[in-house]
């Protein structure tokens, strides 16, 4: 039987277009063997021919006309993976109108435009897969749709930025504070010169939207994710969660409560035996729980030109096995699993431990008035540790029980207005303690 | 639009089948929103009417008429959940070659007879699924098959038993011998009365048969699998590899290396900072390298009712989702993959490093008969470490380099006739480690 042969053109060829050309054609028959077809690269949009795009492409591969991409009637699958927003959305669009099956890297795109893009994939009955928005070449979007879909998950908890992560432990090998593990970053090529993206949790803020989407069935957008950064993580901050038994972690959290989602990017100080703890480097990892299977964690490489590439290549060839097998009238029905409307948890109804470091003076009554401003806002303290004496002052590090996020604000803000406190140093969210 | 109606039988009702039976009914209308189809339960194939299932199933379920399973032409998908080979096996053959497609949970069938197996399911168009037969609850065979599919698959190494996990965790944690912590394991329920099929790794080598199949796309089965079990480890071995920055785990590892594969179980010390050393208890992981995709890991519950059913139910969804989208007619492409026929490497030709542990006469010129014996065999020495002065003998550990598993084999078949050598107390393989 001859193989179809299914053409595919490329919205962008940079790092992550370039890893997945070199995947498709270093074996095209092995390739064909496992997916019936012949998948062949025609064309790739790109803003300037003369660069250097470190793949060996055939003359006339390249192009800036969109219309060479979109408009072809022999391209089947399209890969997006230019970046950016505006115009992957508009050829993204064009593309899937056309009746192409989209392949997209582009988490910017899936989490702020999902929505859009899902419906006019549904209306062409073209796929619209994106496994490679979330966790580089982790398998995690295909699992949670596919693997895992006589669960209702709980949770879905991720370490799903290598920047920060590589920053974060290098803190806590004990090399210094925020800034130098920054800068060691940039020089090892993991940050870029503006880290904003990373270090205040952008990025990993638009794929826990995406997660959290696929997760509970439900749309999550970038807006309505909770965030923030690691900037303010001090080496103190590290040190001392070390002591109590705890890691920190830029987490992203998704979460099903009582019908609502729940869901935020902040650092966290989670056990060190929990399974996201051990998670180190560049690496990232998704720690799931399913009602029936319990927990789970996948762990991998979170970017990177090859990883990445492996994630679309294995949308590519899904996409493949189904034009194969005959089934070209309709999708996948795995492009869009948004069958319900739950509610977003407003941060401040969402429930969580608190770790709060205080330099407050160092006299009789200090800790009853503190201890009264937290009790007057129903945040019930699991323990209270002085670290350190200062000149007039001692470090204090407060560690409440599962608090209303509202009340330990409100109560923290108080405590800033009190005289005694010279000052609120560090607050972070505590995060899979057993608690009783 | 009205949602096609499938109808699941079942051969086998217990553990696994009662869970998968759960999850299909606890909340039908959700199922039915993701997969487009209503499943119904409709009968399962049991030995016994009598027994007490644990679930609360219509009067006329249970059946123990084969024919009421497979020859009911209503029946669309049949989960396979008796366990066993041989009735397993005419049953699943019967329900294949009638066009039924098959999820099973069953690894001794699959890695024993998924050749003849398979081939009745490509003929008549049916999907045979087994996500459940590796890992349990944990996605791996999906992800292997799909989402690597652009990957060379170079190494799949794993803990794929809890039991004897649970039994190396708790001698790691110091709490004495094999024989204390086996009877603990039993205690606790995690071991059998007869544990031998997981003690002495043929519960692992089965599925490492599996894993191979799938990751190489290439058959292996259960025979191909080298194997040992970890009944001759001891309370020393586990504190002399936590010495070298080692912990000792029961892995099943398959390779491919230079278009041979290697497959095999045995009891081996791999670094303290490799992912599979943190994974504690009864819980199974499986590490990944793919050569695009890097080093992944998959963790979490490898048996169980709920997790396994979990498994089971993807499958079915899967199927479902086939069947609705009309795509009735060949199956998915995805129950056989072995597209390659790779031959198997012999034992003796692997390479890997060898911790060796010995009781030897206490005397000069000893060392230098036993470096002179690996010697000869091409065994190079990394490193020679007396542990312990008995009255007039040494305990010695031998760590070598990477060697020919025949190589090392012979060597210490000649140690053990040496004069000077009182024994070779424990032989463990080492893997992981960073080698120049």
């Amino acid at each position: 039987m001859e193989a179809k042969v299914l053409r595919v053109g490329f919205l962008g060829f940079g790092t992550v277009g370039r890893g997945a050309y070199k995947l498709l054609t270093r074996s095209p028959e092995t390739l064909t063997r496992r997916c019936g077809a012949v998948l062949v690269p025609v064309r790739a949009l790109v803003r300037d021919l003369s660069k250097d795009r470190g793949a060996d492409v055939p003359p006339g591969f390249l192009t800036t006309d969109p219309a060479a991409v979109l408009e072809d009637p022999e391209i089947d699958i399209v890969i997006e993976a230019m970046g950016g927003v505006t115009a992957a959305l508009k050829y993204s669009l064009g593309a899937l109108r056309a009746g192409k099956n989209v392949v997209s890297a582009n988490k910017d795109l899936i989490a702020e435009h999902g929505q859009e893009l899902f419906a006019a994939a549904e209306s062409s009955g073209a796929d619209l897969l994106f496994e490679a928005s979330v966790g580089g070449g982790i398998p995690i979007i295909r699992p949670l749709k596919q693997c895992l879909v006589g669960n209702h998950i709980d949770e879905v908890m991720g370490i799903v930025n290598g920047t920060t992560n590589y920053i974060l432990t290098k803190m806590n090998a004990g090399n210094g504070g925020f800034g130098a593990a920054l800068a060691e970053a940039q020089r090892m090529g993991y940050a870029e010169a503006d880290p904003s993206s990373d270090v205040d949790g952008l990025d990993a803020a638009r794929k826990v939207a995406i997660l959290a989407s696929v997760a509970f069935t439900s749309r999550v957008t970038f807006d309505h994710v909770y965030r923030e950064g690691i900037a303010k993580v001090t080496a103190e901050d590290v040190k001392y969660a070390r002591e109590l038994g705890g890691t920190i972690k830029l987490l992203a959290i998704a979460r099903e409560v009582d019908g609502a989602v729940e869901v935020r990017v902040h650092p966290a100080i989670i056990p060190q035996t929990h399974p996201l703890a051990g998670v180190g480097g560049v690496f990232n990892a998704i720690f799931v729980k399913g009602d029936a299977v319990g927990d789970l964690m996948f762990y991998g490489r979170g970017a990177g030109e090859l990883p990445t590439a492996s994630a679309v290549v294995g949308d590519v060839v899904e996409v493949a096995r189904r034009l194969v097998s005959g089934n070209g009238s309709g999708n996948s029905g795995l492009s869009c699993t948004c069958y319900d409307e739950k509610p977003i948890r407003r941060m401040n109804d969402v429930h969580t431990q608190f770790y709060v470091r205080m330099v407050v003076a160092d006299r009789p009554g200090v800790l009853a008035s503190i201890a009264s401003i937290f009790g007057a806002q129903r945040v019930s303290i699991a323990s209270v540790i002085q670290k350190r004496k200062l000149e007039n002052d001692a470090e204090l590090v407060v560690v409440t029980h599962p608090v209303r996020e509202g009340d330990a604000q409100e109560a923290i803000r108080q405590l800033r207005l009190l005289e005694a406190v010279t000052e609120v140093a560090s607050v972070i969210r505590v995060e899979g303690f057993a608690t009783a």
